[in-house]
């Protein structure tokens, strides 16, 4: 019977790359297998099924227990869809730390401690001699480029960084540029307001017995932001918190750019920099180990 | 670290085989492992390791949060070192039912439906392109045709057949011969009384009002029984049982030969056969599901 293929819960670009790229494989080693997603495609998996014009896996939303499973890029119960259980377990492709499942039957595993389960589904088309066409070459690039944040995760291997390499030369996309195309619109704040984009991620707390509010956003799309820099400045001006820092987080450059109510010598004095509305606070990623400490013994003084 | 390599507890020839094939491979790569053992060395593995001169694993009686650990041929903590939980697991390599473990960190795992642990380890030399020697070539190759029960077994894939063939390329042994020589070692009733071997696996049941005993013996050594078939006839002549029967299972003939203290018209109508002290009863294995209701209802007639 047909072998239902899919990644976890909330899928990232890995899991709907990899559930696609191991159907592929599946199907040319004559195997019947379909790729599902146990959830909505995000913005960054969009962008790349879009670039390589590849149809998005099919919705699975239960299974019973005639449906033969095959997980990739999860290995646990709880990530998996529902029923899985009860459901026939024929195999598990992933990167992550073993998650007690427990079958009845002997299975297909392997799981490698790399930094993307496309770099295992690389290794397998290798090792069965299965040709990488240009579209499932773009996925599992996309993927290891995406899991790695472009080699800068500290879970990427040399497997990962290899796999890649040779991916690229099948797909003849240059790296760096794709990879930041591909996180800029995976991280794009497209359609939202500025108050929606400061409270996406706030935190209010209290601070000298002042009300302070941290705001963070994860985005590698500063543009967007800074073309509306002076309104950002405006509406954080016009809230009621004695000081307010909304930090737009850009994790490929391991720093945050900070816009603020404060004083200028709060913030310089907070992250050891000359404060400006703007101003890049290298190595500053953690709104809990640094934001709030850096803020705190500042205010405090 | 040094990694520990080792199989499930009381370990067979997969177990030994596969733990020393993997080690001889992590160090050919530059890694530091020892093979390592959970138990005594079996009968039919000390004649593959004395036929190929290579040393058993060294006993390990537990390990501890410092140690690093590759488990082989199973993958669940009941069958494993105890102190495992606390240990650091690196991975697995086998071909059994995921038995429900779970780790703090990411590991590889290598788990596939095939006949034998060392199948798979014999890809990961042909992955690696690390040279087989003659003596691994030797262990692999025994634990597959062990394993494998020589291809009888339904658990044997063409993996198996495929590995075993190319082992036996390096190894220059008759796989037949080689087979039925373990086999025969492995099973060998050696040192063992005639009532010794007659009450090894024997069972008493109340049949038509009457006490048979029923006793089997799993052996490819029947030779050896057969020299002395008179005494053999002899002591069960002298049981107190109104019948006995000693079934002699050879597992590869898939049959068992028959001694007994009974009327030759109950042998015949229970097997189907014409009885004979010594006769072989084809496809006879279990004696729950065949030797007891097949002479229960030739002695109920």
């Amino acid at each position: 019977m047909e072998l239902k293929i899919f990644g976890h819960k909330s899928p990232d670009t890995d899991s709907i790359c990899s559930s696609i790229a191991l159907t592929y494989l599946k199907n040319q080693l004559g195997e019947s297998a379909t790729a599902y997603r146990l959830g909505e495609v995000r913005k960054e998996a969009k962008y790349v099924l879009n670039y390589f014009k590849v149809d998005a896996p099919v919705l699975l939303e239960k299974v019973c227990s005639e449906d033969n499973c095959f997980l990739v890029d999860h290995n646990e119960y709880a990530q998996s869809v529902d029923g899985l259980q009860e459901a026939n377990l024929i195999g598990i492709v992933d990167h992550h730390k073993l998650g007690g499942i427990s079958t009845t039957l002997p299975l297909s595993v392997r799981i490698a401690p790399v930094g993307c389960t496309c770099t295992i589904i690389y290794n397998l088309f290798k090792e069965n001699n299965v040709e990488i066409t240009y579209e499932i070459a773009g996925l599992l690039l996309s993927a290891i480029l995406s899991d790695t944040l472009l080699y800068k995760s500290p879970t990427t291997t040399q497997a990962d960084i290899d796999a890649c390499k040779a991916l690229a030369e099948i797909t003849k996309v240059d790296v760096e540029t794709y990879a930041m195309d591909m996180f800029k619109y995976g991280t794009s704040l497209d359609g939202m307001s500025i108050p929606e984009i400061v409270h996406m991620d706030f935190k209010e707390f209290t601070i000298a017995g002042n009300k302070v509010g941290i705001g963070q956003v994860f985005t590698m799309d500063l543009d967007s932001i800074m073309a509306k820099k002076q309104e950002y400045i405006d509406y954080l001006e016009s809230s009621e918190y004695f000081a307010v820092v909304l930090a737009i987080t850009d994790i490929i450059k391991e720093g945050s750019y900070l816009l603020y109510k404060a004083d200028n010598n709060v913030i310089s004095d907070a992250f050891e920099l000359e404060a400006a509305q703007g101003v890049f606070a290298p190595g500053v990623v953690s709104r809990k180990k640094q934001l709030v400490p850096n803020l705190t013994s500042a205010l405090e003084k």
